[in-house]
């Protein structure tokens, strides 16, 4: 017998993420990571261990989330997603399963990531949206947003919109549109990759320019500074969602309008 | 001193129906009647009795509920909104309050309400929209459930869409559109006044037309036998929504694009 070559498969998740410590393993409470490896175990009887694409916060939500792990398993891909959907709880949804190179690592062979970010700008609170947008009760100005989001894309250093990092800050931002629909703002972002919390700083920053507390010329001058933490306030985690990650030969996209529907 | 006349406020309430058992109060668990006049007791010291536009059941959410309470506070409407605002629950909020006549009865003085039924048509349940819409795997094709769509306007008898009624089941239905963006279809009617259950059938009978288990004149057939409860499966309360309730004289709705946002 000649050993069964291993087998990769990549996921495709959605998940609310309202009741979890983020996507990355805790030992201190519920995260997808953990829901997700004793989904697999339920179905496979083997232990895994999942590589998500991106890390989400807690809080933080995704409409497609990319995953992979390694089994022996054969199950058909479609008795994947029907079987896991079968033993995750209701806020996790496994969308898709398909075949992915043996050595598939979602995180460093991602070449972009998409994230919305979603304000409700109304003068009282919404209850259906409460935990799936940020509520700005003073008017927005989508405008004065979008010119200062003129200045993100291109090759530029991030530190601004995060934290102190050991590592380079230095990220290539391909495209930053602020649209209004209504009463729902969205800052619809994507990026090679993304530093920790630089969608919820950017997200926050662009807040300001937009209730007039911040010129669009400050919001530049920001940026360019590279400080870290300058950008000042952070944006709450619930109106953030991961959409899409994108890979160079491997199609994760559905041939359907899913994205828009949601949105 | 002159005797105060009696003052009449009228809100539009947003809620999430998730936790509650329904509009109504009931002593066994939470309604958005017991909340709603703990909340008024709180802010004005008053006992009072509230009357809703229509009876929501457990589960069922709105966008523009109409409740209308007579008070003794001299309290500005603008204060009503906030006040209510910071003692209601999160899943529960007073859009507006304005001032009505004394003798103002939402549920009687309606002239029209508009429900909305969402199904959430895709392969894989949706994780985000668990609350909010019922899912439905296989496809939905939705000129079939317009075209049994086209019987239900006009002045007649639904008591195929209510369960035995002691009382006349003859409405007025105005407007049924069904439509389709990307992976939701929507059911909206519009009637001077439903029967209990009435959307909830009729979005399960539309939905069973949809799937070609029913044609649309198997559809008609149902609606003119008016025999209770004829029309089938009830389609659960997770996808209704109460959009707006309206009345002769009294304008509600609030000049924005609210209910468009939010769809």
């Amino acid at each position: 017998m000649t050993a069964r070559p291993a087998r990769r498969v990549a996921l495709v998740l959605e998940y609310d993420g309202s009741r979890y410590l983020g996507s990355q393993l805790q030992a201190r409470g519920p995260t997808i990571q953990g829901e997700l490896e004793r989904a697999i175990a339920r179905l496979t009887g083997e232990r895994t261990r999942v590589v998500f694409a991106g890390r989400t916060d807690a809080g933080v939500h995704a409409l497609g989330q990319v995953a992979a792990f390694t089994t022996a398993s054969r199950l058909p891909t479609g008795v994947f997603v029907r079987g896991l959907n079968a033993h995750l709880p209701a806020d996790i949804a496994v969308r898709r399963a398909v075949e992915a190179p043996e050595d598939f690592d979602p995180r460093r062979h991602a070449v972009s990531r998409t994230y919305r970010y979603t304000i409700y700008n109304a003068p009282v609170r919404s209850p259906l949206l409460r935990h799936r947008a940020w509520h700005i009760a003073a008017p927005l100005d989508v405008d004065r947003m979008r010119r200062a989001a003129t200045y993100l894309p291109g090759r530029r250093d991030f530190a601004a919109f995060s934290r102190r990092e050991p590592t380079s800050t230095v990220r290539c931002l391909q495209r930053c549109e602020v649209e209004r629909h209504g009463l729902i703002v969205t800052i619809e972002v994507e990026a090679n990759a993304f530093l920790r919390q630089q969608m919820r700083r950017t997200a926050g920053a662009l807040a300001q320019v937009g209730l007039g507390r911040l010129s669009p010329t400050a919001f530049r001058a920001i940026l360019r500074q590279a400080a870290p933490n300058s950008a000042g306030p952070l944006a709450p985690a619930h109106g953030l969602c991961l959409l899409r990650v994108a890979y160079k030969g491997l199609d994760l996209n559905e041939p359907t309008r899913y994205d828009e529907a949601l949105s």
